[in-house]
């Protein structure tokens, strides 16, 4: 359903599609709304959200535009509607299914935690070189053989897959889920992957992180 | 034991100290070089590692010249010798001592987690709002009631903080870590935190990850 310049078919105020570029800002409009002392006044304009997220005010008025309309003059936005607003656009009310791939320690503690649902994703099973299905948890989530994976992807209109594999596999496993229709990649694999052009990729390192951090400390 | 020129008293070739914006940079160039496959030559050239991470080559040059010395005119550095010394720069053979407040659900994924002893660092304790400790996992790592954080992290050395509590009190928990005496924070809660200068900080948002996918998926 892609529509014309980028779009991913969510429409916005008027009808208009709204573009994955301005998409792909909106979390962090909304991360940071949800994050205003609860004694923050109603309204708020897009000059102070410009400042709070050290974006520019032209970009904050355009994007808000798209999902909201222009805001009032002097007053700003209703902070409750833009909020709304944001959610809808986002679509968090749809649960988007997603795939983990890599059952190791960190597989498995990203498979017990139970917290993606509120950002809108379900992970519906994980995959690993085993062969045997083994429940996982209290939610006793599924532990699938890889070799299955693709099959699995497209059967369950799985859109996203998270890659916790290490990195001699992770390639591997990124080509996997792109043959199995997936349309967005989280890697935690140390290592860059290389995806067709209009899969999303987004890479997380917390191994640089935390060794970044030990650098950084007087032993 | 802080050395002059923002040196955390580590000291490279010839007893120089190496200074904390090398080692910043370290974990970064020794992650690359483990990642090379084994079929990879013996040896690296200095460019090619700056090519590799997108960094500058007279850059790559000098953070390598304080850790390892030059390389080899037209052949570069031994591959082996460079992970042995990077890692020694690194002092990834001792441990620094970390605890986690907010035994939540990231929380409690992170304390079961036992990989980050392979990057130095090791979870001596969690801390939460409950007044009773209890054992989590296989490891029987202990939950300590709050208001002990900063006492236990003067009393065991404690050098990093990794928060994992909501952002209505993370800024608290913060503070306390501060004045603990800890060097560095590790936050996955999702808002800024203000530190005193000398503090390192370094931000997660896997939430905020996973919401841009989200917005990114044709729904």
């Amino acid at each position: 359903m892609n529509g014309a310049n980028g779009s991913n078919g969510v429409n916005g105020i008027g009808g208009c599609p709204i573009s994955k570029a301005t998409l792909g800002r909106l979390p962090q409009y909304l991360q940071y709304l949800k994050s205003l002392p609860a004694t923050h006044a109603e309204t708020i304009s897009a000059t102070a959200i410009a400042k709070g997220l050290s974006l520019g005010d032209v970009q904050v008025r355009k994007d808000l535009a798209a999902v909201s309309g222009a805001g009032k003059p002097k007053v700003g936005y209703s902070l409750a509607k833009l909020i709304d607003d944001l959610e809808r656009a986002l679509g968090y009310e749809g649960l988007t299914n997603a795939v983990l791939v890599g059952a190791g320690k960190l597989g498995r503690a990203l498979l017990e935690f139970d917290g993606f649902e509120e950002y809108g994703v379900r992970i519906v099973a994980g995959f690993d070189c085993n062969t045997t299905p083994v429940p996982i948890g209290h939610q006793s989530k599924l532990i699938l053989p890889i070799r299955d994976l693709d099959a699995y992807c497209t059967e369950h209109h799985v859109k996203l897959g998270i890659i916790t594999v290490g990195q001699g596999s992770a390639q591997d496993v990124c080509d996997r889920l792109v043959a199995g229709g997936i349309e967005a990649i989280w890697n935690f694999a140390p290592c860059p992957l290389r995806v067709p052009a209009g899969i999303i990729l987004k890479q997380e390192n917390l191994a640089l992180s935390l060794a970044y951090l030990k650098s950084q400390i007087n032993n």
